[in-house]
């Protein structure tokens, strides 16, 4: 494989079924995972550099999404220009997005050496700081959303899953809006990297702040997600899944819906209820 | 809630149950996710500082496990000395560990902002490093498991996962000799935490090289998780659910066994299968 990579990849495997009785080697369906370095300079000046892991695909968005999360910018117009490149393969592929941001732009600092996939918040001083990096408050977002259109979005969401179904490897997250019409979904092996790409797109198409929408995601709701939620102008988020705890504190502070557990006819709404009817 | 936190806690929540017809406030069982500090020094040089999003409980080890995951030690004799404090609540409160290595030790440098998941490679130069940086050979390990065992494994760790069936929210890792006898099973909100939880404890027991034994998971197979088991000198890693293509790759480079959709009664073998019989 090179040149530009797909999201999945066929591996030979050795299959056993029924205990030890049958050993085949048949050929599965992989996520692909890879590589790919940022370098994010203000003007010409220097670039900040860092390496992610990610599915390939929307590399561009993923970037956008992710400065839109970091509270780096806060639309494209920010942007002066972007390239992308990548060569090799596997283990050895290098693949990077770089971004030039107009010159009075503040290109994310370097951070302490961070652990954690809450990388939202990696290296931040404080959480309090995401409370105030916001551009948009959500308070001001009145939408309403029906319990009938939430319950409808994860088979929505499966629905336009490329390939989720064949790797079972793959995190979803989809932009809806609140009458149930989708917008776009992404998928990543990263959850948080399929909702920065969900981000950069809508900010490529000038859809920020996202009022009136619900991010849809396959899996959990961290902080984090919540996070990127708030920082996009999102005032619905909706998992298949459970929420932590920080989760739904970020999420009462910041006036964000939360609803989790979202499956078949229940579900479960942890924060800014009012706009679920 | 004060002092020592819990992994999991009580939130109110409004359940909608069948669509819109029944609505109740309920007490939804919550996975806790809360910010550590950790804090690193070689002998009586300077701290470098990092912050992580994980489920409270084991943090010691949690720091320990990660060091050895980043190379930083490889035995806790490593380590002159450990405090960890708490205090506070929920999105204000402050959590450290704090380990002075020897004084020869190499503390984790500072390295450029990262943003993913897989932050076992976060800010690395290279993915060849992870190649690079692994202490014991896991090709020196002739250890067998039979795939009777695999099998029984992700029932055991279901069974010993305190928090999970409570929350849905938690993934968990367990340890276990290639005969099934369980050695130690940890959770967190991050996968990759409730592995180092797992290799910090068996580095206190002075298990390392964690030769002959199972690290069974019980979600995804990441790449970073592969990179934790090879620097645990783990010769076998087994996930419930689908590995990724950096993960089949850096397996395969480094023989370690790796076992996916484990489930019922067949699974999937992805690298080294000479292990399994």
């Amino acid at each position: 494989m090179s040149g530009a990579s797909q999201p999945v990849r066929l591996e030979r495997v050795r299959r056993v079924e029924d205990g030890s009785a049958t050993r085949q080697s048949v050929a599965d369906a992989v996520a692909v995972e890879e590589p790919l370095e940022f370098r994010v300079a203000a003007g010409d000046g220097p670039f900040v550099r860092t390496l992610t892991m990610r599915t390939p695909g929307h590399d561009v968005d993923l970037l956008l999404g992710w400065l839109i999360s970091e509270g780096v910018i806060s639309s494209v117009a920010e942007v002066d220009r972007v390239t992308a490149r990548s060569r090799g393969d596997g283990l050895e592929r290098e693949a990077s997005v770089q971004v030039r941001l107009q010159p009075n732009a503040v290109p994310p600092a370097d951070r302490p050496f961070p652990v954690s996939s809450a990388c939202g918040v990696c290296g931040a001083d404080s959480l309090a700081a995401v409370l105030g990096q916001a551009r948009w408050r959500l308070a001001d977002d009145d939408c309403t959303v029906s319990t009938a259109t939430l319950l409808s979005l994860p088979d929505r969401l499966a629905a336009a899953q490329a390939a989720f179904q064949r790797t079972g490897g793959l995190h979803a997250a989809g932009l809806f809006r609140v009458d149930g019409t989708p917008v776009v979904v992404r998928e990543d092996v990263g959850r948080h990297n399929a909702v920065d790409k969900v981000v950069g797109f809508a900010a490529r198409e000038q859809l920020l702040p996202l009022r009136g929408h619900v991010l849809q995601v396959s899996g959990r709701a961290s902080m984090e997600l919540v996070h990127k939620g708030v920082m996009a102008g999102i005032p619905i988020l909706s998992a298949v899944s459970a929420p932590s705890s920080l989760a739904v504190e970020l999420a009462r502070a910041s006036d964000l819906t939360l609803a989790g557990f979202v499956r078949g006819s229940g579900l479960n709404i942890y924060a800014a209820g009012e706009r679920v009817t």
